[in-house]
């Protein structure tokens, strides 16, 4: 007997027929005899469906209510798949983040988990209940229900196996893995048998929608096992695991992109100590998280301009807390660009390989495809470029490090 | 400064636009120095689209995970309009039914406020904050949602009300006010200024869905101020109050029908005592609630047949239960008919008139519809017709009581 959490994202349970798909999936788990729990993110499209009634009720939301109003998509799929399962003669009951509870802090709209209370699971496990368990949310201070941000489903279902001590956690997508690179894309990618807990964060990271980045974190600190794999097939999927369970390296794992990047450039700030503090500050009290930032070398000694990038979703509140703020800050314009595309390159190997971020930029360079911004970490090279070059980056990087199925 | 409930339906809450009005609605109130707590619907059509998902799951669902999924629709509409609020300068804050708490009896889908805490909601009043309290839910033994039945929207805002000793309750909906029979049937029907509580209180249980019977229940028991009135104009609606309120009686005071209606006949029924109680206690225990009931005259003195109605959403249970017990109930065969209305004359004035009834049945005569089942109560006549017949009867007895507007 083992004990396992699947996970299904927003596909494998946009309708009634989809969520019974999933009760036999479930049910097969159940009937090998293994103690099963599983977390569902809401139906496909009814998260963005509900941040479009945020966002129109007003641009700048009180988080506390947006997590209110974007909780709710879960609650719906946790009761019908208990339903579900009962209706093939299966014990189940759902479970809310406020009834688990699944304790976290009160970040709102991207809260972090401080604590799974196991004890009453740990009971209904024990008398062969399956656990049906509201991704993406949690309980905050002061009663209120928090969730962890998009993608919030992944960490919630790798923060349940932790705190279960879970055999396996099953990721299911309605991909059958992770490959080099996104298959509607690049024809040739490949899917990769295993990646690294650190790889698969980068990738994360960078916009390569199989996991959320803090899910891959979190299994990285726990050591929980993660498979990723897909709602449509039996075949095995991605293994995510430490470094050294992979033999043979490849240089580069996979080239990743995300589109949902904004660009943002302060024009004439004034170039005196602690200006980036100012100016970084306030997002980050905001729960705005800046990426990407360049800082150009002072021209007169006196101003410089400070270019970052911000997610696209919080791209208005940023330009609203730093427009509030232009009478103390002092910058002269702020300029902005929506149609912008990080592209990244990502491999453990780079660490032990010279020469990568070079073939990067010689690749992009060929095509004629201008960098605006970079930057780089231990084992990726992120840049950022014109939106409409995406497609055409990914590709040519793709062959450039060798990437390309026979 | 007055302290005032306002509670909105679905139509005035269908999109982010009506909201928004709401919003204005609500800080009219604030403007003019009231404390207020608002008290929402799910958005027209979410709670039917979430009901039919439960049912596409099972039909025989479980009561505890159907109260999960449907309480969903609430909890949207309160974070949008404690954003809209906010959005306008009113300080506002969504309250769930757990996080009230307001607590309930267990009986998932049709289950009893039993009582709200208002510690810390004075507190937030008292600091001017406006309570956006979800309608139609609670808070359950063993920390489960549960749900009021439809409708419930509307005793839980006089259910606030009471607890909150608000001066007034204003229920708004998309009708003007409380009619002598359905506008859309009966042209000549004409608003009530005033009805007694009991006279709403049979018109709500026969079906005029102005108002939730439970919810008129307790507004008599806690002498609430109601008032049904539009929520797009600011004409005054129908004042819900005491009979002594009421100077002059008409001796019917409405026309009300209901098609949610399904007759059960259960034919060849052992004719022994005890064998009602053996047909309704498991429908009791599965939270059935049996309406009109009749039971023939035993043509061999062993055999009788039973004729009940129950509302078509409780109708397959019904079936489900009744088929469950064939063996020891011993009915020969199960008739049933989904395709009946029940037409309903109500008035105080029947208390002191005789031939109320009969006037009913001659108008029906008239018309050539046969009445199949017979209820009465004191100030009330129902019956059971075909369901085809539902325009006709109604406005013939409309007319019959000289109801009709001149």
């Amino acid at each position: 007997m083992a004990r396992i959490v699947q996970k299904f994202g927003g596909t494998s349970v946009a309708d009634t027929d989809r969520i019974k798909a999933v009760a036999q999936r479930v049910k097969a788990e159940v009937d090998a005899g293994h103690q099963v729990a599983v977390v569902l993110s809401a139906m496909s499209g009814v998260t963005n469906q509900l941040v479009d009634y945020v966002t129109k009720m007003s641009p700048l939301y009180d988080a506390r209510e947006y997590d209110t109003v974007v909780a709710s998509g879960e609650q719906i799929t946790v009761g019908l798949l208990a339903i579900g399962l009962q209706d093939i003669g299966i014990q189940a009951r759902s479970w809310l983040g406020w009834q688990v509870p699944i304790r976290t802090d009160g970040m709102h709209g991207k809260a972090r988990i401080k604590a799974v209370e196991t004890e009453e699971m740990e009971r209904r496990l024990a008398a062969s209940e399956v656990l049906v368990v509201a991704g993406f949310q949690g309980l905050g201070p002061r009663n209120r229900i928090t969730t962890l941000g998009r993608g919030g489903s992944d960490t919630s279902a790798v923060a349940l196996a932790a705190a279960l001590k879970a055999d396996r956690c099953d990721i299911y997508t309605d991909v059958d893995g992770v490959y080099t690179a996104d298959p509607r894309i690049v024809t040739k990618a490949r899917k990769l048998e295993k990646i690294t807990y650190e790889e698969m964060l980068e990738m994360a990271s960078v916009g390569a929608k199989v996991l959320q980045t803090r899910s891959v974190e979190l299994a990285m600190k726990q050591k929980v096992r993660v498979q990723v794999r897909s709602s449509y097939s039996d075949e095995p999927g991605t293994l995510i695991v430490d470094e050294d369970e992979i033999v043979e390296h490849e240089l580069v794992s996979g080239i990743a992109y995300s589109r949902d990047e904004a660009k943002i450039t302060l024009v004439g700030v004034p170039d005196r100590p602690g200006i980036a503090a100012a100016i970084f500050g306030p997002l980050a009290e905001t729960s705005i998280n800046v990426d990407m930032i360049v800082q150009n070398v002072s021209h007169d000694g006196k101003t410089t301009d400070l270019t970052f990038t911000v997610t696209t979703a919080d791209f208005d509140r940023t330009i609203a807390v730093l427009e509030g703020k232009k009478s103390e800050l002092k910058y002269a314009k702020l300029l902005s660009d929506k149609n912008v595309a990080k592209i990244s390159v990502i491999g453990v190997g780079m660490r032990s390989h010279a020469g990568i971020a070079q073939r990067m930029f010689m690749a992009l360079a060929e095509k004629s495809i201008n960098i605006q911004v970079i930057s780089t970490s231990e084992i990726k090279v992120s840049v950022l470029i014109g939106e409409e070059y995406t497609e055409l980056a990914v590709r040519a990087l793709h062959t450039a490090y060798g990437l390309d199925a026979a």
